[in-house]
């Protein structure tokens, strides 16, 4: 199933996504609560609820005639893999990691799939960094490696938007990565049972139909459940959470010259099976 | 104004502290949100409504019979500066930074000024670092310097709790500051009237009664507008919104031999004028 959070007529609500049609929830059925997190958590029983109803195309509307969000607006979390495909690796002339290296992403950064992207007058180096983003399912601790895709509510994809200049300015990479609206994701989750192997998808980016980054995440060092095992010994991991897996080779910082975005560049990040996500860059 | 958010038998309030004594707000009208970040958001309205009530001590409860929380239980972010106090610096080793080194805690590293601490068990270097907290009061970017206190609801006391192994394992520090519970911070927030100069208030953590850290706000190397003008040029700041503004010398990963805490440590910080916060650890 794809899920996405949408507004229509100023009002935000959750929908089931299919072909180029949303389905909106609370047409179909009062009982099921107007905010992803809480979906997600009784997401078992919310499910045996969407068998019993006719969803009928008379309730949809076209993909194209509502705002996408962020699929979950007001997670507890955002937290992101620095360094994570050999090939990244190698161009932004770092040691390959010994251990997982993790920072996050304010929340602040959340924005819509196919918003525009104010870019800060701040940074002069502004990047993009196609990711495929983990979004958990349920709360759990001391995750098992082996037990781990079973916390994983679905995926999306996400793009690290990050101010190389802030985030090289000191050790800390955070500030870098956590300007207003550096994060968008979406365009919806698509559910674990969609996607037989999360460590096999063709993962792309774009600037201005330009291809500039271009893997498959059968090359993350650490995969999606050893992720989700060694960052949930740190933090309880909860319903809702979102967790970025690190980016391909490719970003405009590495690049010779390096390019980073300007007025106007839109950005396009794609993954097999999870759609596309694509943001016009907009002077602040 | 010293506000608090308690517990008494099972319900989870805001309350204002007066001595020893807090005055359940619900108990005095049900026009003020049971909700410490619509309070701040509100601040201006709500405190004339509250000019307005008589406040008398037969609806209070003494400080002891509740058990007090953290006065923010769902910030959107909390923000932590890494090296602020020159002394801190000597002893951990470090340069003098010339840009603010700022990294984040999770939000599930909120806990109460009192609550005991889980000390994680895959750490056998976990550390104090008593830390003065800003809480903002309204939302704000691009904040000037001499505007800055403006944008302050009020302070408290924090404890950031680091894991010193795993903030080390890597370049990023992020997962040693974000354990579980390793972020008490209370008692209350003592609101910015009641402060004269943020920049000027004694500084002390104890462990088991044995002084660890002393010093003074005016100790910091970036002020507390420096701090909020800076950060906000990356992220709008909101009611709520915690800032750890960093921590003084005298930590245990700096003690010779390095003295780290464990089971049944008893670590209270303590700043003038906003009362102080003891924590007991134990193992996990």
């Amino acid at each position: 199933m794809k899920l996405a959070t949408f507004t229509l007529n100023k009002v935000t609500q959750i929908g089931i996504v299919e072909n180029s049609l949303i389905f909106p929830l609370n047409q179909l059925t009062e009982k099921i609560p107007n905010n992803m997190i809480e979906l997600i958590d009784n997401w078992k029983s919310y499910l045996q609820l969407l068998s019993d109803i006719n969803i009928s195309t008379e309730n949809a509307f076209k993909l194209t005639e509502v705002k996408l969000n962020a699929p979950v607006l007001n997670p507890k979390k955002i937290m992101a893999h620095g360094l994570n495909y050999a090939d990244h690796i190698l161009e932004m002339k770092i040691e390959k990691p010994k251990n997982q290296i993790w920072f996050s992403k304010s929340i602040n950064t959340l924005t819509g799939p196919y918003d525009d992207i104010k870019l800060s007058k701040v940074s002069s180096q502004n990047d993009y960094e196609v990711e495929l983003v983990i979004v958990i399912g349920k709360k759990g601790n001391y995750i098992k490696t082996d037990n781990a895709l079973n916390y994983v509510f679905g995926f999306c994809i996400g793009n690290d938007v990050s101010a190389r200049d802030w985030q090289m300015k000191t050790s800390q990479w955070t500030l870098g990565k956590s300007f207003d609206n550096y994060g968008p994701i979406g365009p919806y989750i698509t559910t674990l049972d969609e996607i037989e192997n999360p460590n096999n998808l063709n993962i792309k980016s774009y600037v201005n139909g330009e291809v500039r980054q271009i893997s498959n995440t059968n090359q993350l060092i650490f995969s999606v459940p050893e992720l989700i095992s060694y960052l949930s010994q740190v933090m309880t991991l909860e319903p809702g959470d979102i967790i970025f897996t690190g980016t391909p080779a490719g970003v405009g910082y590495s690049m010779k010259p390096p390019q980073f975005l300007s007025n106007n560049d839109k950005v396009k990040c794609e993954i097999e099976k999870l759609g596309f996500i694509e943001n016009n860059f907009k002077n602040e």
